[in-house]
């Protein structure tokens, strides 16, 4: 490190600055004012912005027809940790020039592994050497952390899950050495995504044995990081299935009862990701839905499907709607537990131009702070709240309001309703709700 | 019903025999012999066949683009009374006719509802009575009877997750009558399809809240039930969507977790469909294996659904893989708890002669036997058993094991792995696995 | 006739009006100005929208799980004909109150069949005179008509592709009358929906002898209005499922395959449905630019699907993107060929205030028009189509230009590219793109 | 070459043998009987089996999410050449000891692409030199040939339909390089699969150019062959998606339109291949009967998809049930217009042992094999030629026989149904048919 010159890698690249709705600048934000107040927070704290290493840093546009076209001048040097130096310095100044306050990574983003575990120990603490001194300097904090269990074919039938105690305790391994640097680094939270935590084939399957093992190894992941002085909060990222066929943290209900059942609802939370709840068949605002109201949504990874492939494009977010409709269940349960709004998206194959990497962002977070502004809107102006309060009012008082105490039984249900033969039809008023929002949105 | 005459409705058609698999008469069994042992319990005694009434009684092949080409000559009569005593007559020549020991219902499908809460019981009381005679004459027993909560306009925003009290006391009613019916008929077990317990836009629903109200519902009619001495099992039958956009009883994992939640698994398992399983993108293997794992198999709403539609199509099994892998499930984990194989499927809209309907039912009873053989062959008499078990072998003695029991810590998994560069990759063997399945089937 | 009294059906709306962008107004617009300009035609030129007779006025709401909640108060009458006439009466109040100039029907959405095809001949010619004196007074005109050849329990197994010739004769005798009093009511085109012609099993259908018949028929169709002096456009109108499993007009690329095939592309343009299009797993804007590029984008069905479900649910639209992009292509290709914008769209089936159809069609036509104006101005006044233009310059001239004149051999490019190691990749900007439609939108 | 030994990369496998249905021997045929007539052709001339080179060759297991854990012992060597001729005597041992007779390739599967475009040339010169030996050697032909036009960046945005003319000129160079070796080799075929022809997203696209210039390259590219003597036939293989968002052979009905718009239909035909025709939302038996109806049925790509995923899994077939109804098909058309059945098929990611390489195609070409005896038995033994036939027989004569042969007016439709109150339902009976597949089957 001590010879490493920083280089510029985004030079025609001004930090990104506020200028209202009307700027034309394709570099500049048309929403997204940190310090505008939303309520009582302003957008900042509201949205707690994390860019992913992985996808902008790591991504080369390569997909299952072809190798990557995309250009990473910072993937320079001849030794694992001089490419590791130059792609920090890249990802830093990138975060900086955005004007966001955190990063998330996998352990392998960050540099190589080794061909040993302790060389790739040796190199995790290299870099995190040089990570803490770049957050210093650039006044960026680590949302959360996480290992890489799946890319690396050791785990092609699994990591906590494989069938072989080998590769579990290989995962153990690694777990432990991602925990103590996302610790070094002040990382807020730690999330697993089980990638290969499933199967391709349940012919060749004991599920319910592999689901125990997996139940069993975050026990551990979790005792050794709060023995360890852990504070932050661990998460586990639902995903429905790709690679795998099926994977065991399918979607935010699967993973509740999960954490439920095996007794790890007190430490765990979800990090709901908008492209994993639709390949679930999902809204993205059902999830948040689900997990907010167990008060259980601890984070979210922004970018966006396409509704009509079946599988994970994690493109960047560009749909009002599915933002706003995010919005307004993220205010309703009182923001993130914990986490923030990490991009977990990346740039199309043929987007090969570095200020792509720039356009796609600020798309992305303008989007999310429109989003925020109409959201507020619709549950502080409009009779939106209202409307839907009343739509259960009767609840609210004499027998339905027992009902819901539990102090009524099926015949004083029968009895109270009688013959039953007046009943009135009341409209859910669908389209008028959906008028309504996009009143606040044109 | 004194002067209720009998007419014969299938008179062309004799009961259905087994003839054996070279047997070329459409009307016959080529695998289904009902005392055959496979194991030690006869076909008869595994499979449990049901006849489901709506769907073979009072299907008239409508769909949403037109209205019902079926001749359902049972259909006459100038009082609900008479129509409902004919359809009756009808239901059990054909479950007679066919061989099969069960059927099933909701309330509506026995006779028409009345105007009033009262005329729509007396109706129940006086079919219930002919049914009892029916059952005794034929030998037939009831697996279950369910309320039908989603037909009516009355239901249309949900039954018991209603943001209207007055309906959730209709349901009510309408439940107790419906468990009354069944439990003077013997019904072994209760079923709860939730077919508008969802939502069809979040934007103005109060999911938590109606979550909150059905498992209070639920409550109530489990209540009821035990107090009047049912000692039956109630099922959830898990359906992803359709007719709303989204369904509380989801899947068998998120029906699990809600039972565990609000304290109703000890009443409660599943009843699984097969189209249900596909239209939440998991196989229907993998629903059974999520709940037999639990020890919360039920039962099985046998049907199959197009793989390339958005919608339950409830056609007939057709398909001997489908089966197999089922019936391997369903046999390692000890059979149906309390419930058996109900045919909710339906002929298509242009099968439009009588005889279909038994052409149908043959087709599925025969696949089910089959597939019952094939996998009892599989998992008694090939490697197959022997290889999945092997494939777990690391974890039944020494650090595996002690892994399982939850003796190890995060360090320990480290410090067993050492280096991790000893790994061997082992082959999942998918295909050889598949090729032993065809090996049976072919 | 004669002692029809007409009632009010909406006596609480008055008619509704463009009242601005910042109207609170629910039962106003916010962008539809009918006479401001757009370019150089009025929004009404642009648009001529349209409404649907059928989900409108006969559509009760019902599903395929429960018979239809909707009050349709106009549904009143002891004879058919009397029904009608109040039908029509509340159809052209509604139309008339909503200010839009077309409407839309199957014929027997104006009145019910008879029980022999002349009996149904008189009905329809008795309410199209009527309707005739109400297009006059309230200046509303025929788009299109179209017999529905899909309802009837004898188009079970297709209507000009049924097996049986009998019902392919049928269909005739009802398309003959269809297309008469289309032509009697200046009906400004005809459309067919092949609702049933394709298969449900492929295992029981002669598919090519199927095409060949509804090849020939629709020659017939359009020999006989010609004859007749029908100057309109014949539409088709893709859909690829439901109520099939295959329909034979899959999607706009096959249509026009089929079109030309059998040499039917003089007289025949599309119809295109954006749930027709993304059932077919193609967006809208792709099928309207399939059919755009060949000039033969004739007219739209208005609506939208839930990208998550698999069946048609003809939702009003609510999606600016959705819009915005379809005015793009249809805008670059020059409007509409002959046809308009249909409102193929149903409320809800919980929607059941009379008020909903009102809201529903505000929502859809002021989104209509705010998305034509934000496509005009992004091909006006942005960069948009310039950065399109230059992306293909390097076929405006030289090789590139001799390639696409037909001028040179592949030898020729292997020529041109030598040691082909000097490519450089020019980034889609795909997300630049996608903020600069943002820019316009939000 | 000289100095190139070969070695054995498969010495524990025999080659395969025959050996009957019984056979327990997984590495044997129970139904692939080569010789054994099936009507009047051998199963060898039926089906004509091709092994793919390159999932089986250079396929290492990779997916999105991790990288290959396939070992290819035979990628050994330190030249493009060395590690080109190992892979070839593995590819060779592999076929030879499997017993089929054909082999595919793209050009970049024999030996890796050069830095330009004459090193690249004379690698394949040099490959192809020794693949005609090897050939020759074994007995081996060449079903057809093809360019890989996806892998590489510089195809990112396409390749034919690049909006850079130096990529298309790119192309060209690369296409006459693959057709003439393919012509030294006597491919019988020639394949277009256009993996990236197509949009990632339609708002930087100008469809209707590109599509042009497809066509204008297809037609140089068989320009070129023919006059250079190529006597083989042209095959387009469809696809609708993946990895772009968009593709323009998006299925069988489209390629159709588009050969015949182009005028290419007399040079092409189709390459069908079945997980293709599934993401398209069409069965494999429907693409098959498109094009078989039109004489275009060419040559199958053989693997399967997973119906719940949304992406090309390329599985290995094992559905006993999708290949029969694809062989009554292809049987019903006159079997294959100058192709075969080519394994376009992989291996799971975690299947890594050789053998399994083995098993995958041995259980696909026994099913083939399967299909083939039970589809001719349906054909000619059983009553389902004769059932299809008469569901029709209204067409044969009369005036259904002059309604076909256009003998017939609108009007005299109607005068041939009068009153149409006399018409009959015909049951499709469909569960029928598919009991009578199953009878056939197990
Ligand atoms: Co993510
Ligand atoms: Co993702
Ligand atoms: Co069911
Ligand atoms: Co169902
Ligand atoms: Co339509
Ligand atoms: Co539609
Ligand atoms: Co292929
Ligand atoms: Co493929």
């Amino acid at each position: 490190m001590k010879n490493h010159t920083q280089k510029t890698h985004f030079p025609n690249v001004s930090p990104i600055q506020y200028k209202g709705p009307d700027s034309m600048d394709p570099l500049s934000y048309r929403f997204y004012d940190p310090n505008k107040k939303v309520g009582n927070k302003s957008m900042a704290e509201h949205l707690r912005f994390a860019v992913a290493y992985w996808h902008s840093f790591n991504g080369d546009g390569s997909d299952p027809f072809g190798w990557g076209p995309r250009p990473m001048p910072w993937n320079e040097g001849s030794t694992a940790e001089e490419r590791a130096l130059n792609k920090m310095d890249a990802a830093f100044e990138f975060i900086s020039k955005l004007g966001v306050s955190y990063y998330c990574f996998h352990d392998v983003d960050l540099i190589d592994e080794g061909d040993t575990l302790s060389e790739s120990r040796k190199r995790l603490d290299f870099i995190a050497d040089y990570a803490r001194k770049k957050q210093e300097e650039h006044q960026v904090k680590l949302l959360w952390g996480t290992a890489n269990l799946f890319s690396h074919p050791r785990y092609m039938n699994g990591a906590a899950t494989n069938p072989d105690f080998n590769v579990v305790a290989h995962a153990g391994a690694q777990v432990r050495n991602a925990l103590d640097i996302t610790m070094a680094l002040d990382g807020e939270n730690y999330v697993f995504w089980g990638g290969r935590e499933g199967y391709i084939s349940l012919i060749n399957t004991d599920m319910k044995r592999e689901k125990d093992h997996m139940a069993r190894f975050l026990h551990m992941a979790k005792d050794y990081a709060r023995k360890n002085g852990f504070k932050g909060t661990f998460f586990i990222e639902p995903k429905p299935a790709e690679p795998t066929k099926h994977q065991y943290d399918y979607d935010a209900a699967t993973v509740l009862g999960f954490l439920n059942e095996y007794d790890l609802a007190d430490d765990f939370k979800l990090n709901l990701e908008v492209n994993h709840a639709t390949l679930a068949l999902h809204t993205f605002e059902h999830e948040l839905a689900v997990a907010g109201a167990e008060g259980m949504l601890g984070s979210i990874d922004a970018n966006r499907g396409d509704y009509q492939n079946g599988w994970d494009t994690d493109q960047f977010p560009v749909d009002i709607y599915e933002l706003t409709r995010a919005m307004l269940v993220i205010l309703r349960y009182g923001g993130f537990q914990g986490g923030g709004i990490n991009f977990d998206a990346k740039l199309r194959r043929n987007s090969t131009d570095l200020n792509d990497l720039f356009h796609a962002h600020i798309g992305g977070i303008d989007l999310f702070a429109r989003a925020l502004e109409i959201a507020h809107q619709i549950l502080e102006e409009s009779e939106y709240s209202e409307l839907l309060k009343n739509r259960y009012a009767s609840f609210d008082s004499n027998d339905g309001k027992k009902f819901e105490e539990g102090a009524l039984s099926l015949e004083d249900l029968a009895t109270y309703i009688g013959e039953g033969d007046q009943l009135k039809l009341i409209s859910g008023r669908q389209e008028y709700y959906e008028n309504l929002i996009n009143r606040y949105i044109l």
